[in-house]
């Protein structure tokens, strides 16, 4: 925000080679902003207010930068400037922008960093993508159970700058983890209280092995700021926080409403998706539809002598199936969210069936009335159809609606449900895919209970 | 989960009277997970096992409890208990509790606070519904700018206890906010520095009467755990902490996918609303769409002489239709989306308007060329029209389905952008209007070409 108003004004003092003045103006500015400043900035100029910044700033100020931004800043400066950024950023972002780039290039740069920081990035690396050792960072603050409180500040004091935290000091006996303490018991107890005394040996941690997610739902539940991270033998590797975890739940957001939308998750934020991916990730989905589609017409097939005969309930029927659609999409917007939030689950399965057939019910009848008032007022006077077969088609109608949004809200409920049972994810494609299911019944319920009603009448 | 374990054991021991027992189970537990095991027992037992835990633990875990429980285990104490418990807790988490009761209940609930908490009640209810005012707390640590380092240590000692955080200390002046002071920053300084000297004098702070959603923004934005509550004066107020923000965010994805889905925001989980009103809340919508969509069955009467003399139209309507309405869910999907992320904004609507003009283009080829093909293979095999008029009807199918699906991502895509510039929630039902727009506009759009193409030959 802050940025963008003023990115003319930086290129101005770039061009008067005022870059005193610029230095004065940007420090007073929070990292996020400058991130923000540079993403506006003009690719020369970029880099140009990037060398005027203090080199941690500088490298906090990095870590916010979206990723293209990244890639160009990094392209602009010499080698060993991009050793020591990179030396200078926490591990845990940097091995975010190292996932983002060509292999060829991450070794490159894992090459240009110090001796230390190259085996901590490597380490890193080494875990399985969307693992829950690629978020850790090894920067946190140890401390010993008989030390006295006085001596963890003083120990903090001494050692606590680098790392990435100071919320949680961390008690091991010979590498394995026993006990989490929150900075706040610290603060509080008097100086010469033991660590010992402190400490309630009630600590939750996350396996380097567990999966992003289970990251996500752990920060949930517990509410915490940071958690350790273990292996197997609960030996600490490191730790992770709640930046990093919230940066994961919300691509998991964006992920999980694509595919409910029926699109393959994107990689890049919509804008900077290739053209040709952009259509890729639309088409599969979209074809797949439309293949499923020709159900529709293989069920109109079966009515089409009905159709024949009465052309006039051909005229409804988009407005019918579309119906069932839009009741099955709510349905399917209600539980896939409900499922997401843990409201609901599977073993929940007949209770939700049964309010869904009671709801469909009900609003099949609302549609279903308005329906069939709509048929008689609107047709019935105005001489479309023969005034004595208007309320039978009118019939017809409300009848139809009541059968389809019950169908409609019926699918809807119970497709996540069972994509979710399958071992699938319950969005992916559930809106899409319950619309096809609804218009396919729909047209079966509407021209069946046509062929019945209108049997000597119209057909 | 562990809760759910244990609770038979618990209201077994219950059954037994071993309070002892139960009081030391529970007492190695987490708040959070004492919420669990309370919301698994049965009414009765509840409140026993409620009664069992300390003072603190007991304010800590009520906070963590669902509304329902929280309701029922208030029922079930007694008037004093009551006021105790409220008294011990946050007072941001129990204005949380105040807006979900009745008016007629609060208002004895706090008469039974402390005169101290009572005022602090009556101030946070006093802002408006959904401003930052309601998840304040007003108890955080103060410093003043010409202590040194070490004094703040002990006052936060002394006068820590009840803060909300110790993660931020704030400096004031008369009152007014002067700077922020990361807990950091006093950890790693000599306990002789003065305060004045680790000041930046950057200072983020919101108004108590902003929106909800500014906070969920900046804190997004500037990556903090806590940020200050001032007044339009800069007087301090009190502060909000990111737990209680994140729980605003959750609430409104929730809100964004049910408005997506065209279903009225519900106050409550999904099982939890009662039958009426979740028929009611989606009634609604269901019934705007239905009434919307009686101009499919205007668009469709307008060719109702083509439909009479070729019904092979009539056969494929709900196929191609309901491609223009995926291709534009699809759209709608992708940009709702980006909006919500700032990935894209509203003067990026020509740049989105051409991508998705493109997209369109090629998506609806490869439809219309599928389409095109189904129907010569398909229909010209087994006779269900004269071989003549295959190809025609092949060529009315690709044609339509390159304009519907155009049709569909310009509509899908521009929708949310439109809705935002007339100061509408983007995701409010763009997916459902998109697809009622599509129909109508499908329909126009393959009679249009069918009309033109098929003169002369079907019809």
């Amino acid at each position: 925000m802050y940025g963008r108003l003023i990115a003319p004004e930086i290129e101005e003092l770039i061009a008067a080679r005022d870059f005193a003045t610029i230095r004065d103006v940007v420090l007073d500015w929070e990292p996020v902003e400058l991130a923000d400043l540079l993403a506006d900035l003009r690719e020369e100029s970029r880099v140009v207010v990037f060398r005027l910044l203090p080199k941690d700033i500088a490298a906090e100020s990095f870590s916010y930068c979206e990723f293209d931004t990244q890639q160009e800043l990094l392209h602009e400066m010499a080698r060993e400037e991009v050793g020591a950024l990179l030396n200078d950023m926490s591990p845990d972002d940097r091995t975010q922008l190292f996932e983002d780039l060509p292999g060829n290039v991450v070794s490159e740069l894992i090459n240009s960093l110090s001796a230390e920081e190259r085996s901590i990035a490597l380490a890193l690396l080494n875990w399985p993508e969307d693992s829950v050792g690629r978020l850790m960072t090894p920067d946190y603050v140890i401390i010993k159970k008989h030390w006295s409180v006085q001596q963890a500040l003083d120990h903090i004091r001494n050692y606590g700058k680098d790392s990435e935290t100071l919320n949680y000091l961390y008690v091991t006996e010979h590498g394995t983890l026993i006990d989490d303490i929150h900075i706040r018991e610290v603060l509080l107890a008097s100086p010469d209280t033991r660590i010992r005394d402190i400490m309630d040996e009630k600590v939750e941690s996350l396996l380097a092995t567990d999966d992003q997610e289970t990251a996500v739902l752990a920060f949930k539940r517990l509410d915490r700021f940071a958690l350790p991270v273990v292996d197997i033998d609960n030996k600490l590797l490191g730790i992770i926080t709640l930046d990093d975890v919230l940066d994961v739940a919300e691509e998991q957001a964006t992920e999980e409403m694509q595919r409910f939308g029926a699109v393959e998750v994107l990689d890049e934020p919509y804008i900077d998706v290739p053209l040709f991916e952009l259509v890729r990730k639309r088409a599969t989905w979209l074809v797949v539809l439309f293949l499923g589609g020709f159900l529709t017409a293989t069920a109109m097939s079966a009515f089409s002598s009905t159709i024949d005969t009465a052309v006039i309930l051909a005229l409804f029927l988009p407005l019918i199936i579309s119906s069932g659609g839009n009741s099955g999409s709510q349905a399917a917007t209600l539980i896939v969210r409900a499922l997401a939030l843990g409201e609901v689950t599977l073993s929940d399965w007949w209770k939700i069936m049964r309010r869904e057939i009671a709801v469909g019910f009900i609003l099949g009848l609302v549609l279903g009335i308005l329906g069939f008032a709509r048929i008689v007022i609107g047709h019935g006077l105005d001489g479309t159809f023969h005034p004595e077969s208007t309320w039978i088609v009118a019939t017809v109608i409300g009848l139809s609606l009541i059968g389809i949004v019950m169908a409609g809200t019926i699918a809807g409920s119970m497709l996540p449900l069972l994509m979710k049972r399958l071992g699938f994810d319950p969005a992916a494609s559930s809106a899409p895919f319950v619309a096809t299911f609804s218009d396919v019944t729909g047209i079966v319920i509407y021209f069946t209970i046509a062929t019945l009603l209108l049997r000597g009448i119209l057909l």
